[in-house]
């Protein structure tokens, strides 16, 4: 339902999906003391969106090892983008260092996605309909697959490798969100807005898809009531006040000037009066649908992602004050920014992958 | 944060907790082909709530074997509450039937309760601060005990023996929802509104707490922004909308007339504006947070409890296309009314007493 990516392009360049502690193309293959060469195990991960692919070989802490990205090939029609993701996943398992074979791939796509079935249901921007893209790649790779939706499992990403672990000095660490047992809400910000919770269960980072999966659609929680047309039908949605296309739209409808959302940002922090107005709208907004999520789900915290978290502290400064004041009978969780950028989806299907070769070795 | 019980007022009756394929005392013992003589496995469940406690004894399937209420005793304090729930749990465990033992114990309070560690934080109607009564119980009964929240301990209920099996005639049964490995959101209307997530985890039932055990407080979602002030210190929490309490005191404002909620819901069938105005007006707003619900949770089922739910089709007849017109994107789950009514805090202990047990034994 979301694209995330709005203010940030997806990479062109190979071998490049860094990790805080490993840049890129680092090897994760070290000497052990007695000169014996060893290897950190590994997964393919794919963050496939409607333009490129991003893919990586990560291992079980989040460190990346080779990274690429491959164009989506929407206009050569659906077939098309299986082969091109098939292909990407099989390139990125034959990178893997000598000695090491990965252990299996993680895959996330938008649109409607039964990741317990491993089916794409359907995606407007890639045009398919009901690809059994779990079984395509299980059957091309020869090891176990995991299919995840595009925000869930950036989300998922967020909360196993990033700013979900509550430690970020140790990205492999669940860190004392885990340790708890508690769980993560992220909302990613982009073109549209989607979030996911992610919790713990058995020291496992899972991320919840909902009965018809369809949780965590934050963007479509109405926030004023017979307010501006949204993209779905409805009105006031969060998604038509906070989105970082909402954003940018309602500047130029009230200044005939052309802006990004981060240029909103950049000139309510300047004062000017327009981006003033419209950036409080969309943080009262978000501040209004994290109070709903607070309320409904209590999680241990809250991340911000997608393109509109590049705005920093000019999104989180006065969305913590606002949450505080719109909850009268508890206090808000934490209200962290996203740690893993544009590299939450792939590091998500990372886990997704890990998820699915640590329950084979159950 | 809620008392679920304004219109359905606690038993005061011993051994009368029926379920449905158990009357009042009736025993789990049964004959089996031999004419050996087995009696099923038993928990000892309590629901203590501001006045009185119910009990019970109930079978895995969810039968009660014999049950019981007792005064809960706020007037004489804290220590005497206590003294009272674990007198109650005793003289309960004692009436097992002979050739039998009870396995666990699960009991459900109000206020502020931590389930993980088995203490009672806080209840502004008993007076109570950090009671380690998991342990106390424990100590007395000499068994494995569960701790949980009255209203989430109440959904537990209906969705393990309730409304959430999806299979009304097999109580014990997990029926559809738990095949499909779903969830169930159960909203309680009483005078005040809470609500609990069940999900289905490895086949077993288990209610979400939150990280701070505050989850599933639909009661606190605003939905009328700058409405109706609410106790909370909010405006336009959908508990200043469509609680018992307030539909009886909106409709007594506007007409002068004492009414409970259930007569402003037969008043407004039978045609009386003012009825019809207060009762649209709760249910609009039921459908307002329980679309929120939906978009966020994804649940496969919605069940509505509590006394309000007493007015049956009166509420979910209008609720379920209110709840459609609201979602623009996706369907709505199935709303289904509680099939436990008041018995469903003792049921939901008893659930959590079988899943203390079923761990122990893992």
């Amino acid at each position: 339902m979301c694209d995330v990516t709005d203010d940030a392009p997806a990479r062109r360049c190979r071998g490049a999906v860094p990790t805080r502690d490993a840049g890129c193309g680092a090897a994760a293959a070290v000497r052990r003391p007695g000169g014996v060469r060893t290897v950190d195990p590994l997964v393919v991960a794919l963050d496939v969106g409607g333009t490129s692919i991003k893919g990586a070989l990560v291992d079980r802490a989040g460190a990346v090892v080779a990274g690429g990205a491959w164009e989506t090939g929407v206009p050569h029609g659906p077939d098309a983008v299986v082969r091109h993701i098939l292909d990407a996943a099989a390139e990125l398992a034959g990178r893997a260092p000598d000695g090491t074979a990965p252990r299996g791939a993680g895959i996330c796509v938008p649109g409607v996605v039964d990741a317990a079935a491993g089916v794409a249901r359907w995606a407007a921007n890639i045009g398919w309909t009901d690809v059994p893209l779990q079984d395509l790649a299980a059957a091309r790779l020869g090891l176990p697959v995991a299919l995840g939706h595009d925000v869930r499992t950036a989300a998922l990403g967020e909360g196993r490798f990033g700013a979900g672990t509550g430690d970020p000095g140790h990205p492999g660490d669940p860190g004392p969100v885990a340790a708890a047992g508690r769980t993560v809400f992220c909302v990613m910000i982009g073109t549209g807005i989607a979030g996911g919770l992610v919790r713990w269960i058995d020291g496992v980072a899972q991320v919840d898809d909902g009965d018809r999966a369809m949780a965590g659609e934050v963007g479509h929680l109405v926030v004023r009531p017979g307010g501006p047309p949204c993209g779905c039908g409805n009105r006031g949605c969060l998604e038509a006040l906070a989105s970082a296309s909402r954003i940018a739209s309602r500047y130029r409808e009230l200044t005939g000037t052309a802006a990004t959302a981060r240029d909103v940002a950049d000139r309510a922090a300047a004062g000017d009066p327009a981006a003033v107005a419209v950036w409080t709208d969309a943080v009262d907004a978000l501040a209004d649908a994290l109070a709903a999520v607070t309320v409904l789900l209590d999680p241990g915290a809250v991340v911000v992602g997608g393109g509109l978290s590049l705005a920093g502290e000019r999104l989180t400064g006065p969305l913590r004050p606002a949450l505080v004041a719109r909850l009268t009978f508890r206090s808000p969780p934490p209200v962290r920014l996203s740690e893993l950028g544009d590299r939450a989806g792939v590091l998500g299907a990372a886990a997704l992958a890990w998820q699915v070769v640590e329950r084979g070795r159950e």
